[in-house]
Protein backbone atom coordinates (compact mmCIF):
# COMPACT_ATOMS: atom_id res chain seq x y z
CA UNK A 1 0.00 0.00 0.00
CA UNK A 2 2.89 2.55 0.67
CA UNK A 3 4.04 1.86 -2.78
CA UNK A 4 0.88 2.53 -4.31
CA UNK A 5 0.31 6.06 -2.12
CA UNK A 6 4.30 6.96 -3.22
CA UNK A 7 3.41 6.17 -6.89
CA UNK A 8 0.19 8.35 -6.68
CA UNK A 9 2.62 11.26 -5.72
CA UNK A 10 4.88 10.13 -7.79
CA UNK A 11 2.50 10.40 -10.82
CA UNK A 12 0.97 13.65 -9.75
CA UNK A 13 4.42 15.24 -10.18
CA UNK A 14 4.78 16.09 -6.33
CA UNK A 15 8.56 15.88 -5.40
CA UNK A 16 8.34 12.66 -3.06
CA UNK A 17 10.75 11.22 -0.72
CA UNK A 18 10.23 7.74 0.55
CA UNK A 19 11.60 5.28 3.09
CA UNK A 20 10.78 2.08 4.00
CA UNK A 21 12.33 -1.59 5.95
CA UNK A 22 13.20 -2.93 2.92
CA UNK A 23 14.49 -0.21 0.55
CA UNK A 24 14.64 -2.77 -2.05
CA UNK A 25 10.97 -2.56 -3.01
CA UNK A 26 11.41 0.79 -3.70
CA UNK A 27 12.85 0.33 -7.58
CA UNK A 28 10.60 0.86 -9.50
CA UNK A 29 9.45 3.92 -7.89
CA UNK A 30 13.15 4.94 -7.97
CA UNK A 31 12.60 4.78 -11.44
CA UNK A 32 10.01 6.48 -11.79
CA UNK A 33 11.35 9.66 -9.67
CA UNK A 34 10.97 9.34 -6.05
CA UNK A 35 13.72 9.74 -3.54
CA UNK A 36 14.95 6.86 -1.78
CA UNK A 37 16.26 7.77 1.66
CA UNK A 38 18.21 5.33 3.78
CA UNK A 39 17.27 6.63 7.03
CA UNK A 40 13.36 8.20 8.17
CA UNK A 41 14.50 10.95 9.86
CA UNK A 42 16.07 12.35 6.24
CA UNK A 43 11.89 11.56 4.86
CA UNK A 44 11.24 13.74 7.52
CA UNK A 45 12.93 16.50 6.93
CA UNK A 46 12.57 16.45 2.98
CA UNK A 47 8.56 17.42 3.53
CA UNK A 48 6.03 19.42 4.79
CA UNK A 49 3.24 16.98 4.30
CA UNK A 50 4.22 13.00 5.64
CA UNK A 51 2.32 10.58 4.66
CA UNK A 52 2.75 7.08 6.61
CA UNK A 53 0.97 3.39 6.11
CA UNK A 54 2.70 0.89 8.20
CA UNK A 55 1.48 -2.55 9.69
CA UNK A 56 -0.05 -0.96 13.04
CA UNK A 57 0.09 1.65 15.30
CA UNK A 58 3.05 0.11 17.63
CA UNK A 59 4.84 0.59 14.16
CA UNK A 60 4.05 3.97 13.94
CA UNK A 61 5.23 4.87 17.52
CA UNK A 62 8.49 2.98 17.01
CA UNK A 63 9.32 4.68 13.83
CA UNK A 64 8.47 7.89 14.25
CA UNK A 65 8.46 8.37 18.09
CA UNK A 66 11.90 8.57 18.29
CA UNK A 67 11.93 11.82 15.95
CA UNK A 68 8.91 13.45 16.96
CA UNK A 69 10.89 16.77 16.93
CA UNK A 70 11.07 16.88 13.25
CA UNK A 71 7.61 16.52 13.20
CA UNK A 72 6.71 20.03 14.87
CA UNK A 73 6.73 21.77 12.06
CA UNK A 74 4.98 19.50 9.78
CA UNK A 75 2.29 17.40 9.15
CA UNK A 76 1.89 14.22 9.76
CA UNK A 77 -0.83 12.15 7.99
CA UNK A 78 -1.13 8.00 9.13
CA UNK A 79 -3.08 5.87 7.07
CA UNK A 80 -1.79 3.06 9.17
CA UNK A 81 -5.26 0.82 10.14
CA UNK A 82 -5.63 0.73 13.68
CA UNK A 83 -8.58 1.72 16.17
CA UNK A 84 -10.27 5.48 17.24
CA UNK A 85 -8.58 5.14 20.58
CA UNK A 86 -4.83 4.71 19.13
CA UNK A 87 -5.45 7.18 16.53
CA UNK A 88 -5.64 9.72 19.42
CA UNK A 89 -2.75 8.00 21.56
CA UNK A 90 -0.78 9.36 18.00
CA UNK A 91 -2.29 12.65 17.53
CA UNK A 92 -0.97 13.36 21.55
CA UNK A 93 2.69 13.32 20.15
CA UNK A 94 2.75 13.90 16.49
CA UNK A 95 1.08 17.42 16.93
CA UNK A 96 0.04 18.44 13.36
CA UNK A 97 -2.18 15.60 13.03
CA UNK A 98 -4.17 13.96 10.73
CA UNK A 99 -5.80 10.30 10.75
CA UNK A 100 -6.60 8.20 7.75
CA UNK A 101 -8.51 5.24 6.65
CA UNK A 102 -7.92 3.24 3.03
CA UNK A 103 -11.08 1.90 1.96
CA UNK A 104 -9.32 0.28 -1.12
CA UNK A 105 -6.64 -2.40 -2.57
CA UNK A 106 -3.40 -0.87 -3.61
CA UNK A 107 -4.59 -1.27 -7.35
CA UNK A 108 -7.14 1.31 -7.13
CA UNK A 109 -4.93 4.10 -5.24
CA UNK A 110 -4.95 7.21 -7.29
CA UNK A 111 -8.36 6.63 -8.71
CA UNK A 112 -11.79 8.11 -8.09
CA UNK A 113 -13.26 4.55 -6.77
CA UNK A 114 -10.12 4.70 -3.78
CA UNK A 115 -11.93 6.31 -0.88
CA UNK A 116 -9.74 7.81 1.83
CA UNK A 117 -11.35 8.73 5.23
CA UNK A 118 -9.82 11.60 7.35
CA UNK A 119 -10.00 13.33 11.01
CA UNK A 120 -8.02 15.34 12.95
CA UNK A 121 -6.29 18.70 12.43
CA UNK A 122 -8.83 20.64 10.46
CA UNK A 123 -6.33 23.05 9.48
CA UNK A 124 -3.77 20.54 8.34
CA UNK A 125 -6.05 18.88 6.40
CA UNK A 126 -7.28 21.86 4.08
CA UNK A 127 -3.83 22.46 3.76
CA UNK A 128 -2.61 19.47 2.31
CA UNK A 129 -6.39 18.57 0.68
CA UNK A 130 -4.71 18.73 -2.79
CA UNK A 131 -2.27 16.58 -2.08
CA UNK A 132 -3.95 13.76 -0.20
CA UNK A 133 -6.88 14.41 -3.28
CA UNK A 134 -4.18 12.87 -5.56
CA UNK A 135 -4.77 9.50 -4.02
CA UNK A 136 -8.73 9.12 -4.43
CA UNK A 137 -12.23 10.05 -3.08
CA UNK A 138 -10.84 11.60 0.07
CA UNK A 139 -13.27 13.02 3.27
CA UNK A 140 -12.70 14.96 6.39
CA UNK A 141 -15.14 14.32 8.88
CA UNK A 142 -13.95 16.77 11.69
CA UNK A 143 -11.40 17.16 14.83
CA UNK A 144 -12.53 14.07 16.26
CA UNK A 145 -9.12 12.29 15.39
CA UNK A 146 -11.21 8.68 16.03
CA UNK A 147 -13.79 9.15 13.27
CA UNK A 148 -11.54 8.28 10.24
CA UNK A 149 -11.09 4.83 11.84
CA UNK A 150 -14.35 4.53 13.49
CA UNK A 151 -16.07 5.34 9.86
CA UNK A 152 -13.77 2.70 8.67
CA UNK A 153 -14.72 -0.38 10.55
CA UNK A 154 -18.69 1.20 10.59
CA UNK A 155 -18.09 0.72 6.98
CA UNK A 156 -16.25 -2.76 6.97
CA UNK A 157 -18.83 -4.19 8.81
CA UNK A 158 -21.25 -3.32 6.46
CA UNK A 159 -19.46 -4.83 3.76
CA UNK A 160 -18.71 -7.89 6.35
CA UNK A 161 -22.59 -8.17 6.79
CA UNK A 162 -23.96 -7.87 3.66
CA UNK A 163 -21.07 -10.20 2.11
CA UNK A 164 -22.04 -12.68 4.96
CA UNK A 165 -25.80 -13.02 4.43
CA UNK A 166 -25.01 -13.13 0.47
CA UNK A 167 -22.65 -16.09 0.70
CA UNK A 168 -25.35 -17.63 3.19
CA UNK A 169 -27.70 -17.33 0.29
CA UNK A 170 -25.38 -18.87 -2.20
CA UNK A 171 -24.71 -21.86 0.33
CA UNK A 172 -28.71 -21.84 0.68
CA UNK A 173 -29.58 -21.73 -3.40
CA UNK A 174 -26.47 -23.66 -3.82
CA UNK A 175 -27.85 -26.71 -1.99
CA UNK A 176 -30.87 -26.51 -4.37
CA UNK A 177 -28.88 -26.94 -7.26
CA UNK A 178 -28.65 -22.56 -8.11
CA UNK A 179 -25.27 -21.48 -8.90
CA UNK A 180 -23.93 -18.21 -6.91
CA UNK A 181 -23.46 -16.26 -10.47
CA UNK A 182 -27.15 -16.99 -10.98
CA UNK A 183 -27.88 -15.31 -7.46
CA UNK A 184 -25.76 -12.63 -7.65
CA UNK A 185 -27.55 -10.38 -9.57
CA UNK A 186 -30.62 -10.82 -7.60
CA UNK A 187 -28.54 -9.65 -4.53
CA UNK A 188 -27.36 -6.91 -5.97
CA UNK A 189 -30.39 -5.64 -7.27
CA UNK A 190 -31.94 -5.93 -4.15
CA UNK A 191 -29.00 -4.66 -2.02
CA UNK A 192 -29.53 -1.78 -4.33
CA UNK A 193 -33.12 -1.38 -3.21
CA UNK A 194 -31.88 -1.93 0.39
CA UNK A 195 -29.92 1.17 0.56
CA UNK A 196 -33.59 3.27 0.37
CA UNK A 197 -34.31 1.52 4.00
CA UNK A 198 -31.20 3.03 4.94
CA UNK A 199 -32.20 6.32 4.32
CA UNK A 200 -35.98 5.91 6.18
CA UNK A 201 -34.32 4.52 9.53
CA UNK A 202 -31.44 6.82 9.86
CA UNK A 203 -34.39 9.43 10.05
CA UNK A 204 -36.32 7.19 11.90
CA UNK A 205 -32.87 6.50 14.39
CA UNK A 206 -32.29 10.24 14.64
CA UNK A 207 -35.91 11.68 15.65
CA UNK A 208 -36.31 8.39 17.98
CA UNK A 209 -39.50 7.11 16.54
CA UNK A 210 -39.89 3.45 14.48
CA UNK A 211 -43.49 4.31 12.42
CA UNK A 212 -43.46 0.73 10.74
CA UNK A 213 -44.33 2.47 7.43
CA UNK A 214 -43.04 -0.96 5.41
CA UNK A 215 -43.05 -3.83 7.71
CA UNK A 216 -43.27 -4.24 11.38
CA UNK A 217 -40.76 -6.27 13.47
CA UNK A 218 -43.36 -8.73 13.99
CA UNK A 219 -43.53 -9.64 9.68
CA UNK A 220 -40.04 -9.58 9.92
CA UNK A 221 -39.88 -12.24 12.27
CA UNK A 222 -41.94 -14.29 10.57
CA UNK A 223 -39.68 -14.53 7.59
CA UNK A 224 -36.89 -14.92 9.22
CA UNK A 225 -37.89 -18.06 11.19
CA UNK A 226 -38.67 -19.35 7.48
CA UNK A 227 -35.23 -18.28 6.09
CA UNK A 228 -33.92 -20.57 9.50
CA UNK A 229 -36.17 -23.15 8.87
CA UNK A 230 -35.08 -23.40 5.20
CA UNK A 231 -31.68 -23.20 6.32
CA UNK A 232 -31.97 -25.88 8.65
CA UNK A 233 -33.92 -28.28 6.04
CA UNK A 234 -30.66 -27.33 3.56
CA UNK A 235 -28.23 -28.67 6.43
CA UNK A 236 -26.64 -24.94 6.01
CA UNK A 237 -25.53 -22.63 8.19
CA UNK A 238 -28.36 -21.50 11.02
CA UNK A 239 -26.34 -19.42 13.27
CA UNK A 240 -25.99 -16.62 11.20
CA UNK A 241 -29.87 -16.26 10.52
CA UNK A 242 -30.53 -17.38 13.96
CA UNK A 243 -28.63 -14.79 15.07
CA UNK A 244 -30.84 -12.39 12.88
CA UNK A 245 -33.89 -13.70 14.81
CA UNK A 246 -32.26 -13.35 18.14
CA UNK A 247 -31.95 -9.68 17.82
CA UNK A 248 -35.18 -9.10 16.66
CA UNK A 249 -36.98 -11.01 19.26
CA UNK A 250 -34.91 -9.44 21.82
CA UNK A 251 -36.42 -5.79 19.92
CA UNK A 252 -39.97 -7.42 20.49
CA UNK A 253 -39.62 -8.55 23.97
CA UNK A 254 -38.27 -4.48 24.22
CA UNK A 255 -41.56 -3.59 23.08
CA UNK A 256 -41.35 -3.07 19.56
CA UNK A 257 -43.32 -5.24 17.40
CA UNK A 258 -45.39 -3.28 15.86
CA UNK A 259 -42.51 -1.11 15.25
CA UNK A 260 -39.79 -0.66 12.02
CA UNK A 261 -36.67 -2.68 11.52
CA UNK A 262 -35.24 0.22 12.86
CA UNK A 263 -36.29 0.25 16.23
CA UNK A 264 -33.14 -2.65 16.23
CA UNK A 265 -30.71 0.36 17.06
CA UNK A 266 -31.33 -0.17 20.26
CA UNK A 267 -30.47 -3.95 20.59
CA UNK A 268 -27.19 -2.47 18.86
CA UNK A 269 -27.01 0.27 21.09
CA UNK A 270 -27.05 -2.40 24.25
CA UNK A 271 -23.91 -4.20 25.33
CA UNK A 272 -24.59 -7.67 24.43
CA UNK B 1 -51.30 -7.25 -0.10
CA UNK B 2 -54.54 -8.68 -1.46
CA UNK B 3 -56.35 -5.61 -2.15
CA UNK B 4 -52.92 -3.96 -3.48
CA UNK B 5 -52.67 -7.21 -6.08
CA UNK B 6 -56.40 -6.97 -7.08
CA UNK B 7 -56.08 -3.11 -7.65
CA UNK B 8 -53.18 -3.46 -9.34
CA UNK B 9 -55.45 -5.93 -12.23
CA UNK B 10 -58.45 -3.44 -11.83
CA UNK B 11 -56.33 -0.78 -12.82
CA UNK B 12 -54.70 -2.46 -15.78
CA UNK B 13 -58.23 -3.57 -16.95
CA UNK B 14 -58.97 -6.73 -16.62
CA UNK B 15 -62.19 -8.06 -14.55
CA UNK B 16 -61.47 -8.94 -11.59
CA UNK B 17 -63.25 -10.81 -9.22
CA UNK B 18 -62.35 -10.90 -5.37
CA UNK B 19 -62.82 -13.01 -2.08
CA UNK B 20 -61.62 -11.59 1.17
CA UNK B 21 -62.77 -13.57 4.74
CA UNK B 22 -63.77 -9.77 5.88
CA UNK B 23 -65.95 -8.49 2.90
CA UNK B 24 -65.56 -4.67 4.13
CA UNK B 25 -62.67 -4.21 2.90
CA UNK B 26 -63.47 -4.69 -0.28
CA UNK B 27 -65.48 -1.69 -0.80
CA UNK B 28 -62.84 0.56 -2.32
CA UNK B 29 -62.11 -2.05 -5.06
CA UNK B 30 -65.85 -2.91 -6.16
CA UNK B 31 -65.98 1.13 -6.45
CA UNK B 32 -63.13 1.16 -8.83
CA UNK B 33 -64.80 -2.29 -11.00
CA UNK B 34 -64.09 -4.99 -8.97
CA UNK B 35 -66.51 -8.00 -8.33
CA UNK B 36 -67.05 -8.97 -4.65
CA UNK B 37 -68.09 -12.39 -4.98
CA UNK B 38 -69.62 -14.07 -1.31
CA UNK B 39 -67.79 -17.99 -1.65
CA UNK B 40 -64.32 -18.75 -2.42
CA UNK B 41 -66.09 -21.13 -5.10
CA UNK B 42 -67.46 -18.16 -6.68
CA UNK B 43 -63.75 -16.42 -7.01
CA UNK B 44 -62.71 -19.68 -8.08
CA UNK B 45 -65.31 -20.06 -11.07
CA UNK B 46 -64.74 -16.64 -12.18
CA UNK B 47 -61.26 -16.85 -14.12
CA UNK B 48 -58.70 -18.91 -15.65
CA UNK B 49 -56.04 -17.49 -13.59
CA UNK B 50 -56.92 -17.58 -9.50
CA UNK B 51 -53.92 -15.18 -7.31
CA UNK B 52 -53.67 -15.85 -3.52
CA UNK B 53 -52.06 -14.26 -1.06
CA UNK B 54 -53.09 -15.34 3.07
CA UNK B 55 -51.67 -15.18 5.84
CA UNK B 56 -49.50 -18.64 5.85
CA UNK B 57 -49.92 -21.70 4.06
CA UNK B 58 -52.11 -23.08 6.64
CA UNK B 59 -54.60 -20.64 5.44
CA UNK B 60 -53.77 -21.80 1.45
CA UNK B 61 -55.22 -25.00 2.45
CA UNK B 62 -58.00 -24.37 4.75
CA UNK B 63 -59.44 -21.90 2.11
CA UNK B 64 -58.73 -23.80 -0.85
CA UNK B 65 -58.18 -27.60 -0.22
CA UNK B 66 -61.64 -28.03 -0.36
CA UNK B 67 -62.50 -26.45 -3.56
CA UNK B 68 -59.34 -28.04 -5.09
CA UNK B 69 -61.65 -29.66 -8.03
CA UNK B 70 -62.14 -26.09 -9.49
CA UNK B 71 -58.73 -25.61 -9.88
CA UNK B 72 -57.78 -28.38 -12.36
CA UNK B 73 -58.81 -26.30 -15.04
CA UNK B 74 -56.85 -23.34 -14.09
CA UNK B 75 -53.75 -21.30 -12.67
CA UNK B 76 -53.21 -20.95 -9.09
CA UNK B 77 -50.63 -18.53 -8.15
CA UNK B 78 -49.95 -18.25 -4.95
CA UNK B 79 -47.68 -15.04 -3.61
CA UNK B 80 -48.50 -16.19 0.13
CA UNK B 81 -45.40 -16.34 2.36
CA UNK B 82 -44.02 -19.86 2.90
CA UNK B 83 -41.39 -22.47 2.58
CA UNK B 84 -40.06 -24.23 -0.21
CA UNK B 85 -41.58 -27.55 1.50
CA UNK B 86 -44.76 -25.98 1.72
CA UNK B 87 -44.71 -24.12 -1.59
CA UNK B 88 -43.82 -28.52 -2.79
CA UNK B 89 -46.67 -29.82 -0.67
CA UNK B 90 -49.61 -26.97 -2.48
CA UNK B 91 -48.19 -27.82 -5.80
CA UNK B 92 -48.93 -31.60 -5.22
CA UNK B 93 -52.88 -30.36 -5.12
CA UNK B 94 -53.03 -27.42 -6.81
CA UNK B 95 -52.47 -28.55 -10.31
CA UNK B 96 -51.58 -26.01 -12.48
CA UNK B 97 -49.35 -24.30 -9.93
CA UNK B 98 -46.96 -21.36 -9.66
CA UNK B 99 -45.36 -20.93 -6.58
CA UNK B 100 -44.80 -17.29 -6.05
CA UNK B 101 -42.82 -14.51 -3.34
CA UNK B 102 -43.40 -10.76 -3.40
CA UNK B 103 -40.08 -8.58 -2.33
CA UNK B 104 -42.34 -5.37 -1.92
CA UNK B 105 -44.60 -3.17 0.16
CA UNK B 106 -48.04 -3.37 -1.03
CA UNK B 107 -47.76 0.64 -1.95
CA UNK B 108 -45.66 -0.32 -4.97
CA UNK B 109 -47.35 -2.79 -6.56
CA UNK B 110 -48.00 -2.36 -9.80
CA UNK B 111 -45.21 -0.49 -10.15
CA UNK B 112 -41.46 -1.71 -11.74
CA UNK B 113 -39.37 -1.02 -8.19
CA UNK B 114 -42.28 -4.24 -6.71
CA UNK B 115 -40.50 -6.96 -7.54
CA UNK B 116 -41.66 -10.67 -8.14
CA UNK B 117 -40.25 -14.17 -7.95
CA UNK B 118 -42.20 -17.35 -9.09
CA UNK B 119 -41.15 -20.59 -9.69
CA UNK B 120 -43.28 -23.89 -11.13
CA UNK B 121 -44.98 -24.32 -14.23
CA UNK B 122 -43.36 -23.23 -16.75
CA UNK B 123 -46.62 -23.36 -19.07
CA UNK B 124 -48.69 -21.93 -16.85
CA UNK B 125 -46.42 -18.90 -15.55
CA UNK B 126 -45.72 -18.36 -19.67
CA UNK B 127 -49.47 -18.62 -20.48
CA UNK B 128 -50.13 -15.81 -17.58
CA UNK B 129 -46.59 -13.95 -17.64
CA UNK B 130 -48.39 -11.02 -19.03
CA UNK B 131 -51.30 -10.49 -16.99
CA UNK B 132 -48.59 -10.86 -13.81
CA UNK B 133 -46.26 -8.49 -15.20
CA UNK B 134 -48.80 -5.67 -14.49
CA UNK B 135 -47.70 -6.38 -10.41
CA UNK B 136 -44.62 -5.46 -11.12
CA UNK B 137 -40.57 -6.53 -12.11
CA UNK B 138 -41.33 -10.16 -12.63
CA UNK B 139 -39.01 -13.41 -12.35
CA UNK B 140 -39.56 -16.85 -13.10
CA UNK B 141 -36.76 -19.39 -11.55
CA UNK B 142 -37.29 -22.65 -13.72
CA UNK B 143 -39.95 -25.51 -12.88
CA UNK B 144 -38.70 -26.65 -9.48
CA UNK B 145 -41.43 -24.73 -7.00
CA UNK B 146 -39.24 -24.10 -3.91
CA UNK B 147 -37.06 -21.46 -5.54
CA UNK B 148 -39.12 -18.94 -5.65
CA UNK B 149 -39.32 -18.88 -1.84
CA UNK B 150 -35.60 -19.78 -1.11
CA UNK B 151 -34.91 -16.60 -3.84
CA UNK B 152 -37.01 -14.16 -1.31
CA UNK B 153 -35.54 -15.46 1.95
CA UNK B 154 -31.96 -15.34 0.81
CA UNK B 155 -32.83 -12.30 -0.18
CA UNK B 156 -34.67 -11.23 2.36
CA UNK B 157 -31.27 -12.20 4.31
CA UNK B 158 -29.08 -9.82 2.28
CA UNK B 159 -31.73 -7.31 3.48
CA UNK B 160 -31.37 -7.86 7.30
CA UNK B 161 -27.47 -8.89 7.27
CA UNK B 162 -27.11 -5.56 5.66
CA UNK B 163 -28.99 -3.77 7.39
CA UNK B 164 -27.63 -5.12 11.01
CA UNK B 165 -24.49 -4.18 10.36
CA UNK B 166 -25.78 -0.32 9.11
CA UNK B 167 -27.51 -0.57 12.79
CA UNK B 168 -24.46 -1.46 14.23
CA UNK B 169 -22.17 1.32 12.47
CA UNK B 170 -24.92 4.01 13.04
CA UNK B 171 -24.98 2.73 17.00
CA UNK B 172 -21.25 2.63 17.22
CA UNK B 173 -21.04 5.93 15.17
CA UNK B 174 -23.50 7.57 17.39
CA UNK B 175 -21.62 6.93 20.77
CA UNK B 176 -19.33 9.05 19.25
CA UNK B 177 -21.98 11.42 18.44
CA UNK B 178 -22.41 10.79 14.48
CA UNK B 179 -25.70 10.93 13.32
CA UNK B 180 -27.65 8.11 11.53
CA UNK B 181 -28.21 10.36 8.53
CA UNK B 182 -24.69 11.44 8.66
CA UNK B 183 -23.33 7.72 7.71
CA UNK B 184 -26.13 6.88 5.61
CA UNK B 185 -25.22 8.07 2.32
CA UNK B 186 -21.42 6.38 3.32
CA UNK B 187 -22.90 3.05 3.88
CA UNK B 188 -25.16 3.58 0.93
CA UNK B 189 -22.34 4.64 -1.44
CA UNK B 190 -20.04 1.81 0.27
CA UNK B 191 -22.66 -0.74 -0.27
CA UNK B 192 -22.94 -0.26 -3.51
CA UNK B 193 -19.19 -1.18 -3.74
CA UNK B 194 -19.33 -3.94 -2.04
CA UNK B 195 -21.57 -5.91 -5.29
CA UNK B 196 -18.03 -5.81 -7.36
CA UNK B 197 -17.15 -7.99 -4.45
CA UNK B 198 -20.28 -10.25 -4.76
CA UNK B 199 -19.83 -10.82 -8.73
CA UNK B 200 -16.36 -11.46 -8.07
CA UNK B 201 -16.93 -14.17 -5.26
CA UNK B 202 -20.13 -15.54 -7.52
CA UNK B 203 -17.24 -16.54 -10.02
CA UNK B 204 -15.10 -18.17 -7.15
CA UNK B 205 -17.83 -19.60 -5.12
CA UNK B 206 -18.41 -21.67 -8.62
CA UNK B 207 -14.87 -22.06 -9.61
CA UNK B 208 -14.27 -23.26 -6.21
CA UNK B 209 -11.39 -21.75 -6.08
CA UNK B 210 -10.75 -18.48 -3.70
CA UNK B 211 -7.91 -16.26 -5.19
CA UNK B 212 -7.05 -13.39 -2.31
CA UNK B 213 -6.99 -10.92 -5.11
CA UNK B 214 -8.43 -7.90 -2.82
CA UNK B 215 -7.39 -9.04 0.77
CA UNK B 216 -7.07 -12.40 2.72
CA UNK B 217 -9.02 -13.51 5.19
CA UNK B 218 -6.38 -13.05 7.48
CA UNK B 219 -6.41 -9.18 6.91
CA UNK B 220 -10.19 -9.06 7.03
CA UNK B 221 -9.32 -10.65 10.67
CA UNK B 222 -7.60 -8.19 11.71
CA UNK B 223 -9.73 -5.12 10.98
CA UNK B 224 -12.93 -7.41 12.58
CA UNK B 225 -10.61 -7.13 15.57
CA UNK B 226 -10.46 -3.73 15.82
CA UNK B 227 -14.53 -3.38 14.92
CA UNK B 228 -14.83 -5.71 18.16
CA UNK B 229 -12.57 -3.78 20.22
CA UNK B 230 -14.15 -0.23 19.27
CA UNK B 231 -17.53 -1.48 19.93
CA UNK B 232 -16.13 -2.49 23.08
CA UNK B 233 -14.92 0.41 23.73
CA UNK B 234 -18.00 2.56 23.07
CA UNK B 235 -20.13 0.20 25.10
CA UNK B 236 -22.42 -0.89 21.74
CA UNK B 237 -23.61 -4.54 20.97
CA UNK B 238 -20.53 -6.78 20.11
CA UNK B 239 -22.55 -10.03 19.51
CA UNK B 240 -22.85 -8.99 16.06
CA UNK B 241 -19.05 -8.78 14.92
CA UNK B 242 -18.33 -10.91 17.56
CA UNK B 243 -20.31 -13.59 15.24
CA UNK B 244 -18.68 -11.91 12.09
CA UNK B 245 -15.24 -12.92 13.89
CA UNK B 246 -15.84 -16.14 14.36
CA UNK B 247 -17.01 -17.56 11.31
CA UNK B 248 -13.52 -16.20 9.76
CA UNK B 249 -11.73 -17.29 12.50
CA UNK B 250 -13.28 -20.78 11.41
CA UNK B 251 -12.68 -20.21 8.26
CA UNK B 252 -8.74 -19.71 8.76
CA UNK B 253 -8.60 -22.79 10.94
CA UNK B 254 -9.59 -24.89 7.62
CA UNK B 255 -7.09 -23.58 5.86
CA UNK B 256 -8.35 -20.35 4.08
CA UNK B 257 -6.17 -17.86 6.18
CA UNK B 258 -4.40 -16.70 2.65
CA UNK B 259 -7.98 -17.13 0.80
CA UNK B 260 -10.75 -14.55 -0.47
CA UNK B 261 -13.71 -13.36 1.57
CA UNK B 262 -15.82 -16.02 -1.05
CA UNK B 263 -13.87 -18.77 0.83
CA UNK B 264 -16.22 -18.26 3.72
CA UNK B 265 -18.70 -20.15 1.45
CA UNK B 266 -17.43 -23.30 3.10
CA UNK B 267 -18.24 -22.03 6.77
CA UNK B 268 -22.04 -21.42 5.26
CA UNK B 269 -22.25 -24.43 3.66
CA UNK B 270 -21.76 -26.59 6.65
CA UNK B 271 -24.31 -26.96 9.12
CA UNK B 272 -23.03 -25.14 12.40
Amino acid sequence: MGSALAAAFVEAGYPTTIWNRTPGKADELVARGAVLVPFVADALRASSLIVVCLSDAASVEDVLGPHRDELDSRTLVNLTSGTSDEARGISKWAGDYVDGAIMAIPEVIGRPEAFLLFSGSAEAYARHRESLGRLGTTTFFGEDVGLASLYDVALLGVMWGTLNSFLHGAALLGAAGVDAAEFAPFANQWVSSVTGFVNAYADQIDRGVYPAEDASLETHLATMKYLVRESSAAEVNTEWPARIQAMTERAIRAGHAGASYASLIEVFRSRA
